[in-house]
């Protein structure tokens, strides 16, 4: 069991019994575990196959059940579909992550809106002075829509993986640049760029280790 | 389509048909996009059942093959088994989360830790540079660590969903009280607290509105 433990978080390949062992445990059927999870990996490379709307869509009515603090939901999601806008992000990408960028069938932009508290009349219905509440403290609202945006961005990956879609999320760039670029509002803040499309060649590095349990979970 | 649209972001129940439209375009099977997503229910009351270590090591070994920003694995989670620890995490907590905490068969702090490059090493094995680099900028690894700490508390959600429970979380409570009871190393930032177990009588509230595909998501 130490021994099992130790080899998968090396480079190695997933240990199958070590993997099974906890997988039967769950109610989530293997195969969805794997799709979502296990088996699923950032691309790095895509094929020319295009992503399509109703699949975003189908995605978002999935994802958007997701909980969020107070109904808040502050993801905004631009899909980057003209060449000329590709082109305006790609030049604010760091590094490695201008070429994925310019190659990947669909490039979205996950922001969260620091306005979220105008939805509140609508998303959180019951409690009708929330609105107010929050139109004073901006500082406030960045924290708050940085917190369930990112909640929010990692739902959206779950369904880019649940549509059967590779992601390839990434943070390496110059947020400020895109934020001023897409969002001349000034009220949103980029949270996430993420690829999303069918794995290509060599789409993936090999896996990296993830943390023990024992190094993460603790009781008190 | 427009007028069922309209009916379900209302408080009504979920319209079958608009579910469904949507749903087949999935390659994750129904059952489980409903056990993770769309019956899957912010829970605030629970029964006694216990939840056992071996849950949530098993929601852990599924969830720990979430993306994260250099594979930076932030989270950090505390299982709040005694009695004399819940009592000092419920003082913090705000209003009606407070009974909720004091009666859930577990409770989890997730925090973030701003630490996280000291793992680098291990996690991210190929850039050996990688912890020195971030050493020096604590307020760059706050930023980092708040992000992908939120991403692995949206999989830890998903993964609870997965193993047949209800999630309850919560981010009422005076943060900064919770971050100095509970990690006194102060590198820690507890980003959520998380009820677990089987949801109980009268676990949730009428579903809330979600925000329109339209409100969210728009193409450049």
């Amino acid at each position: 069991m130490t021994q099992t433990h130790d080899s998968h978080t090396t480079f190695a390949d997933l240990d199958p019994q070590f993997e099974a062992e906890f997988a039967d445990r769950l109610q989530l059927d293997p195969e969805a575990q794997d799709l979502l999870f296990r088996e699923a990996r950032t691309a790095n490379t895509f094929t020319d196959e295009p992503v399509t709307d109703t699949q975003v869509r189908a995605i978002y009515e999935l994802v958007k059940w997701g909980p969020t603090s107070m109904n808040n939901q502050p993801l905004r999601i631009v899909l980057v579909r003209s060449p000329e806008a590709r082109g305006r992000l790609v030049e604010h990408m760091g590094g490695n992550n201008k070429a994925k960028t310019s190659t990947a069938p669909l490039v979205a932009i996950l922001a969260a809106d620091t306005d979220f508290h105008d939805e509140l009349p609508k998303t959180f219905p019951h409690a009708p002075g929330a609105r107010d509440a929050f139109a004073g403290d901006p500082g406030r609202r960045e924290d708050i829509a940085r917190l369930n945006g990112a909640l929010q961005v990692a739902y959206f990956i779950i369904g880019v993986r649940a549509a059967g879609l590779a992601a390839g999320p990434m943070t390496g760039m110059d947020v400020d640049a895109v934020d001023r670029e897409f969002f001349p509002d000034g009220a949103h803040r980029t949270l996430a760029v993420v690829n999303i499309g069918h794995p290509g060649e060599d789409a993936w590095m090999p896996r990296l280790p993830r943390l023990d349990y024992d190094e993460v979970v603790t009781a008190v």
